[in-house]
């Protein structure tokens, strides 16, 4: 199959990708209280109500409620004491006619107590009576016994990302180990005679690797875990070995090889000998990237990214951030997606898709989106960037003020 | 200054609070392969144009631009190719006039050339001599020493948090290590006797903690590293000797106790005897959250926030993330901000900040914040959310379709 390069949209692209990628998430259990930010394998149902218990939302005193109908400054309703109700039990008292208990926030309302007065609207008669100065109704100021969740609710669907309060409303439950997705290992492979570590010299015609480490941190941004190969050097054999060592240990394979035809050339050659079917998509229709391939091997997913470190980071979003999101079983896309007003008119070629870098700007309370200029393969443009921008394919552009979705990096 | 409670807004609490908080970022030296997410804590200029040389951004052949004018399919410029430009190195050719050299991109321009022809825009005739069908301008397909940085240039500022373009950047140019800030300690100690953890069953009265959990969360979220210090029993001598130790151990203090009367009063007490000035401000007239304490004592800041966890949460984010970004000297805040339209009236009382949970949908293109509806203590509240809005102080609320600042969870 090697040797064409047909550049197909990125919507075919994907559809023929997907034929072939069947993702299978693996799972572990982890505490909860470690899960932040891991996606959540399984849905999680409430094993009891929340609260199990009625609770007082304020500082005051339980009582019932009809006892308090038409009580004021005026007329006050006059109540007996008849005790207090400890923190982190509950209290034997039961509540007759014109009778409270003494309740703290988060208090349990003892028996006979349909509603807490709240203290700033009770007067204080003596240890044992009080007089209330305003009504309440049933249930006021009190959370009922369920009322938070349900025993049986549907508290989380699998694919969710885990918050901060997501935990929080896990450990209220008792739930304290959750089933996550295990990161998928990404292999990176980097190519190119004419690159050489970032902690070395460079002669002229050298470039250091920047798309090693850029890479491992877009892995982990979308929530894989990098494996780093370091520079091959671009002999056949080499990079084969390389390549077969990564498909072997990793669940996803990512080259970074020279831009030029001859090694895309290569690559194909090389990816097409890890597996069946191989090689699926040779070129993309979108700018940059369009040097770009698409394979499975085997079942594990192999990319070839363009050379150029700008055009690697653009597509590493559009198709390796997807795959990585499919072996996690993740629901929500990895980057923050925002509406914002395009600062100026954008052009674009026919029969393309463009992405485009966009810086963020505040103007009267709305977001605007400004295009960044410099040429696509200038590292700083990413690096001045917010965000980016996709020029659907065959718009011709977007005209300035036109609402536009920027995918935050 | 114990048993005040002057309700103050967060203007004035803010204000108070910062004249007496003055956060030093503490520093540390690490690898920039490393650094993602990391805060930045020195401003880097560039050591070096990038590139360093002349490069080439196609496949094709490098060439004196005069030699191609005028080129066209009909009548061609024909051109002696004299070698080929390795990669990784410079060549020790110099076109002379009519010449052209052999190029791949990424290489380095040779001597006497001003442009490059993409290959498709070639014919070969032999093995030493092409015919040009179109023109190039001076400069064309090439990157310029110094396009994308300059040497002296500023690369970024203090306070910029890493993502994965910048840590590309800078390896380009060969800064493999960077200062940034360290993560300053965040302690959380939380008290009440109705807490147990959660790994333990509850009996009636009791709930279990979260607090420490989903606060250990946000603060990881907003770069600081948690110290948990456990559930500790509402007596004035425990509580006073746990927060003793964390305010002698971390760099900032968060007191999670009871949400009644007695616990504040108890929490200022104690925080009282930390240090100097002591508590600053005791209720905040936010909903929810009004009985919480900020504090400096001794140069750190202590926090007390409301019992229930969803204040806690929300006031969190209100107070306590915005002291760790400054004790990482960060740039930027610590969640994303997006603007949507309110789906419905949202009513809010005089003398009072409401911070109400939502939802958002995506309606036509737009970003719409649909408030979840539900008792603010209820930490599902939380859970079905993903941001939060801001209803300002006496502007009596905000109606259906206005534009809002969503802060993302």
């Amino acid at each position: 199959m090697s040797e064409f390069f047909t550049v197909q949209t990125p919507k075919d692209a994907h559809r023929l990708f997907s034929e072939h990628f069947h993702p299978r998430v693996r799972t572990e259990r982890i505490p909860t209280a470690d899960a932040l930010d891991r996606i959540l394998a399984e849905a999680l149902t409430s094993p009891q109500d929340l609260p199990e218990f009625a609770r007082s939302t304020v500082d005051g005193y339980a009582v019932n409620a009809v006892d308090t109908y038409g009580a004021s400054g005026g007329l006050p309703a006059f109540l007996t004491v008849i005790g207090e109700v400890p923190m982190g039990a509950t209290s034997s008292l039961e509540l007759g006619s014109g009778e409270a208990v003494l309740i703290h926030t988060g208090g349990a309302l003892p028996a006979g107590a349909t509603a807490v007065v709240m203290v700033e609207e009770t007067q204080r008669i003596d240890d044992a009576a009080i007089e209330v100065l305003k009504p309440v109704a049933e249930g006021e100021n009190v959370i009922q016994i369920g009322e938070d969740i349900r025993r049986g609710d549907l508290l989380m669907t699998a694919g969710r990302p885990l918050r901060p309060q997501d935990i929080g409303g896990l450990l209220a439950l008792g739930i304290t180990e959750v089933s996550v997705a295990q990161p998928p290992r990404v292999a990176v492979v980097s190519s190119g005679d004419e690159v050489v570590p970032p902690d070395q010299p460079t002669t002229p015609g050298q470039i250091r690797d920047i798309n090693s480490y850029s890479l491992a941190a877009l892995i982990r941004r979308a929530g894989g875990e990098p494996i780093l190969y370091g520079i091959v050097p671009d002999r056949r054999e080499a990079l084969l070995a390389a390549m077969q060592k990564a498909h072997h240990e990793a669940d996803i394979v990512v080259l970074s090889a020279g831009s030029s035809v001859s090694y895309r050339d290569l690559s194909v050659d090389i990816i097409e000998e890890l597996g069946a079917p191989g090689v699926l998509v040779h070129g993309l229709s979108v700018k940059p990237g369009k040097p770009t391939i698409l394979a499975v091997c085997d079942g594990v997913p192999v990319f070839g990214l363009p050379g150029n470190p700008v055009s690697a980071m653009v597509i590493f979003d559009l198709v390796v951030t997807p795959a990585i999101r499919a072996c996690l079983g993740a629901s929500a896309p990895a980057h923050t997606r925002i509406q914002a007003r395009l600062a100026r008119n954008v052009a674009s070629a026919t029969g393309r898709e463009d992405y485009v870098q966009v810086r963020i700007e505040a103007r009267d309370g709305e977001s605007w989106a400004v295009p960044v200029f410099g040429k696509s393969n200038l590292i700083y443009t990413l690096v001045n960037a917010d965000g980016v921008i996709q020029i659907p394919l065959d718009s011709g552009g977007i005209r300035e003020g036109a609402w536009v979705t920027v995918t935050l990096h």
